[in-house]
C-alpha cells in the first residue's frame, strides 16, 4: 500500500459506539466491521463536549471547547478561529463538506472585518472552512445549501417541504404523522430506502469523489443519522425489535436525591420525560438501531467504490460520532453529560500506508481524543502541525506501531449547559453552568461549577452505577482528579499568534532588537 | 458637577505605586495628589500581568491575559480581540492614542481575513483599535507612526536619530554616552527638559484635546516614562540623591537555595546581574525617581489646561501603570514575577459626577483589577457593558458610593515567561513556563507550572520576605487558594460570540426553532 494522498473523515451524528458490532454491539455493521479489520479500532476514544456544536467544533478545529468557544449548538464559531479547512487550504487543498457540519456562522465578526457574507472569504468562513458540496444538517428542512429537497421533489415527492412531508413524516392508518412522534417510530419513513437523507448524501459524496479523478482529496462526509427525528424507511424500521435492544442500565440512585443535581436537573428535559418511561425507549431503540444499519449499508457502497476506484489504496479513512444518546438508559434521553453513553465514540481509523501494516484489525485501548484528528489529517498529508493551536497528537505513530513516547493517560469533556431547561430549573447564571471531565485508567472525576463533583470507580464499575462524588473515603481520589483539570485548564492552549517554535526563536532575544535593558 | 463627557486615560510605564507621595511615596508628586483629593485612590488595584504587552492588552481588552492571549511583549494581539477602542465605536465614539501601546499588529489574522494593512480598517486593527494621534512605544527610535523626531530636529537637534543621539544620550567629559548605560544615569540627557519624551507627548494630548473643542472625546495618553532607559533631563537628574531612595527590601532567602527555582532563574538576566548590586541600584533610583517626578510636573499642565476649559468638569480621568519596577529590591531589576514592587499598581479614578462628591479624596481598600477600566469607560459614557467578553467590573459604583453587592475578594495575575532567560535556565519548553497569581486580603498564592508553588502571608508579611511555598503547616492554606485559582480558570470568559442575555432568551427554546426533540 502506498501513502496517503486522500482523506475521507466520515461521521455520523448522535451515534452509540456500542451499537456497533465491531464495538461488540447488537446491530451488525459489517462494513464498518471491515473499515475496523482494515484500520484500527480506538477502544478509548472521547469527544470533547458531548453536544454537536462544541463537540464538531472541536473535531473541526483541534482545540478543546474552552479553546475554541464555541460553547453549544448555537453559539457561533468565531471567525477567529481556524479550522482543519484552513489548515488544509495553506497547504494549498482543502476539505469539502457533503452533509452536516453544525458550524453556526460568526456574522457579528465577518461584520467587523468588512467582510461580506456572500464574498467568497465570506462564504468560506461562514461555513466554517469547509467547501460545501451539499450542506445539510438535518433538524429543520434542508435549505438551499442542500439540493436534497429539489433532488426528491424531481424523484416525484411533490412538496414544497418534502422532508417534512415526506422523509421525517410516516402514514398511520391513512393519517400522515410526524417522526417527531416518537409513537410514530415503529413506522416506516414515508421516502423510498433510495431517497433517504443517508442514501442521498452517500450518493453526492460518491459523486463528488468520482469527480475529483486523480487529484487528491480531502472529504468529511458527515451523516445527519442516526440522529432524530427516529424514523427509518423501509426495510429498515422493522429490522429490529425490542427483544433485540438488549438491557437498560439502571442505577439504584437513578431519580434518588442522591444523584448529582445537575443530573437530577435534566430529567425535567422533555427528552428525558420521554425516555424516563421504558416503553417509550423500547418503542424507539429498534427504529435507532435500524438507522444506524442503514447508515452501515450506505458506508458499504462508499467502501466499494473506493476499493474499485483504486482508493482504498491511498485514502486515509476516519470514522467516528460527535457524541453518543442515552436510548432510555438511567432513564435519560438525548445527550450531554458526562457517561460513556454519551462522551465515549467511536473511531475507526485506515491507514493506507505500509507502515500501518502492523496494526491492522487492532484495538487500541489507549486514550483518544476528538481534537487529534485535525493533527492526524495534517500529518498524514505531510503538513506540518500547528501545536501552538491545536492542542491535540497526531493518531499516526499509534497507527503505525512506533513506539509513542509517554501517550496521554488520561481524557477531558466539557460541558456548559446554559442553554438548556436544566440551568433555569437549577436557577443558575448563564455564565456558571460549567462542567469539566477528566477520565484516566481507573477513574471518571466530573467537575461542576457550583455543585459537588461526581466520580466513578470505572475501573471495577464500568457502567458508572455508583456516584462517588460525595462518598467517604475518597476525598484523596476527588482531590488528585481536580489536580488534574487544574492542570489541564493552566495548561490550555492561550498564545495563538505565536508559535512556540518563534518564541524559542526569540528567547532572550531584546539585544538584537536594540533595546538594552540592565546593562551597566 | 455634571456628567461624564470625556475620559481621559492615563498610564505610565513601570511606574512604582510606592513612589508616589498621594501613596505615601518619597517622590513628590502634587499633581497627581491633587488629582487623588479629587477623586479616589485605590491601594489594592493590580495588573492582570507584570509586564507592558499583556498587561495593558488586558487594560485595553478588559480580559484576563489567559483569555486575551497576548501572553508577551512580542505576541501580537489577536485581530479577534475587541477593545476598548471596538466598543467605543460600535457606540459611535472611539478612542485617541497619544504616546505608547505596546499593540503588536496580527499581521497573519489580517491577511486571514483578507484585510490590506494601510486600509483604514487595516491600520485601525494594527494598533488595537486606537485612532493613533501619535504613537511612541518608546525603546527604539520613534517611527513614522510618531512625530517626536521631526519635532526634535524642527528645535535643533540635528540627527537621523535624535532620540538616540540626544533623548537616551548624555555628555560625559566631553563624550556622548548611551542612557542604556546605567553608569550614565546621574547625568543629564541631552535634551531640554522641555523637549524630553514626556514634555512632548503632552503637549501632543493638550493640542489634541483643544482641537476637540466641545466635542466629546476618549483619549489614552500614555507616557513611556519612568521606563528605561534611566535617564532624566535637567533639573530632574539632579532632584534625588542616594539618600532620598530609602532602604533596599531584601529577604534571608534571596539568592538562596531556599528561594523559588523561577526567581532564582531571573537572577540570570542583565537586569536583575545589574540590578543586584546595590551601589548599581543606587546609583539609578534617583533618576528614576526624577522621571517620576517630571511626569507628574506635566500632568499638572494636563490638569490645569483641563481645568482652564472646563473640561475636569465632565472628563473622567483614570491614572495607572502597567506595572511596576523592582530597582534593586530583592537584588532585582527590571519587572515581571508577581511581587507587589511590579503587580500592584496606582490607580487613581477622579469621577466628575455629583454622585461622586462623596468619595472625593478617599483610599479606597477594596481589591481593584486593571480588566476593570474598560468596562469603567463604557459605564461612565453611558454604554452598554460586555460582560460575556470583558471580564471585568465597573468601578463606578465604588467611586459613586453605591453598596457595591459582594465586590471581589481576591485578584489574579498572570505571566508568561517563555520568552526570557529564565526558560532556557530552567529547561523549560515554551508551552509550560506560566504562573498564575491570586491575591486575598491574607494571602498571595502562585502557582507555577512544574515548580511548588509561592505563598506569602502578606496580612503579617507585607513586604512578602518569607516565602512559604514550601512550608510545612500551610498545606491548607495553599489548597484553598489553589481552589480559588481552579475557579478562576474554569470560570474564564470562553463564549465571546454570544452575550449571556442572548444565552438567557433562547434558554430550553428549541420548539421555536421546529426542533421537537423528545415528544412521545
Amino acid at each position: 500500500m502506498s501513502a496517503v494522498r486522500n482523506v475521507l473523515f466520515i461521521m455520523c451524528d448522535q451515534l452509540r459506539r456500542d451499537h456497533l458490532s465491531c464495538y461488540g454491539g447488537r446491530v451488525p455493521t459489517p462494513n464498518l466491521d471491515a473499515l475496523a479489520a482494515r484500520g484500527v479500532c480506538f477502544d478509548e476514544a472521547y469527544v470533547q463536549s458531548g453536544v454537536c456544536g462544541p463537540s464538531r467544533m472541536s473535531f473541526y478545529t483541534g482545540r478543546y471547547m474552552s479553546s475554541h468557544g464555541a460553547t453549544w449548538n448555537r453559539v457561533p464559531l468565531s471567525v477567529g478561529e481556524p479550522t482543519l479547512g484552513d489548515y488544509l487550504r495553506s497547504g494549498g487543498g482543502g476539505v469539502a463538506l457533503a452533509g452536516k457540519s453544525h458550524v453556526m456562522p460568526d456574522d457579528e465578526g465577518l461584520a467587523r472585518f468588512g467582510i461580506a457574507p456572500d464574498s467568497d472569504r465570506g462564504v468560506l468562513l461562514r461555513a466554517g472552512g469547509f467547501a460545501e458540496i451539499d450542506r445539510y444538517d438535518g433538524h429543520t428542512p434542508p435549505g438551499p445549501e442542500s439540493g436534497y429537497a429539489d433532488w426528491l421533489r424531481a424523484r416525484g415527492y411533490a412538496s414544497a417541504d418534502p422532508w417534512s412531508e415526506f422523509v421525517i413524516a410516516a402514514e398511520d392508518r391513512g393519517q400522515v404523522v410526524s417522526g417527531w412522534q416518537m409513537r410514530n417510530a415503529h413506522l416506516p419513513s414515508r421516502v423510498q430506502e433510495v431517497h433517504s437523507e443517508t442514501a442521498y448524501m452517500t450518493d453526492v459524496a460518491l459523486a463528488w469523489i468520482a469527480a475529483q479523478g486523480e487529484s487528491p482529496w480531502v472529504l468529511h462526509l458527515s451523516y445527519v443519522k442516526p440522529h432524530w427525528p427516529y424514523l427509518a424507511p423501509a426495510p429498515y424500521h422493522a429490522l429490529f425489535r425490542d427483544s433485540d435492544t438488549g438491557p437498560f442500565v439502571r442505577s439504584p440512585q437513578d431519580g434518588t436525591a442522591d444523584e448529582h443535581p445537575v443530573l437530577h436537573a435534566y430529567r425535567t428535559h422533555d427528552e428525558c420525560l420521554s425516555f424516563g418511561r421504558e416503553d417509550i425507549a423500547r418503542h424507539v431503540r429498534p427504529a435507532y438501531m435500524g438507522l444506524v444499519a442503514q447508515v452501515d449499508a450506505h458506508l458499504g457502497r462508499v467502501f466499494r467504490a473506493l476499493e474499485m476506484s483504486g482508493r482504498l489504496g491511498d485514502t486515509l479513512i476516519i470514522f467516528t460520532a460527535d457524541h453518543g444518546e442515552f436510548l432510555g438508559d438511567r432513564g435519560l434521553g438525548e445527550k450531554e453529560l458526562f457517561y460513556d453513553e454519551i462522551v465515549r465514540v467511536p473511531l475507526i481509523v485506515a491507514d493506507p500506508d505500509g507502515r500501518a501494516d502492523g496494526t491492522r484489525g487492532h484495538h487500541d485501548p489507549r486514550f483518544v481524543e476528538a481534537i487529534a484528528v485535525v493533527p492526524t489529517v495534517l500529518d498524514a498529508l505531510g503538513q506540518n502541525g500547528v501545536a501552538h493551536r491545536s492542542e491535540g497528537r497526531s493518531l499516526l505513530p499509534l497507527l503505525r506501531g512506533e513506539t509513542a513516547r509517554a501517550w496521554r493517560d488520561c481524557v477531558f469533556s466539557e460541558l456548559d449547559y446554559s442553554y438548556r431547561r436544566a440551568r433555569v430549573v437549577l436557577g443558575r447564571r448563564a455564565s456558571a453552568c460549567r462542567g469539566f471531565m477528566v477520565r484516566t485508567t481507573e477513574w471518571k472525576y466530573v467537575d461542576w461549577q457550583g455543585f459537588r463533583p461526581q466520580l466513578f470507580d470505572v475501573a471495577r464499575d464500568s457502567l458508572e452505577l455508583n456516584d462517588l462524588g460525595a462518598a467517604a473515603g475518597f476525598e484523596r481520589i476527588r482531590s488528585e482528579l481536580r489536580e488534574r483539570l487544574f492542570e489541564w485548564l493552566a495548561g490550555l492552549s492561550r498564545r495563538t499568534t505565536v508559535s512556540d517554535a518563534q518564541v524559542e526563536a526569540r528567547t532572550d532575544a531584546h539585544r538584537r532588537h536594540g533595546v538594552h535593558i540592565g546593562i551597566w
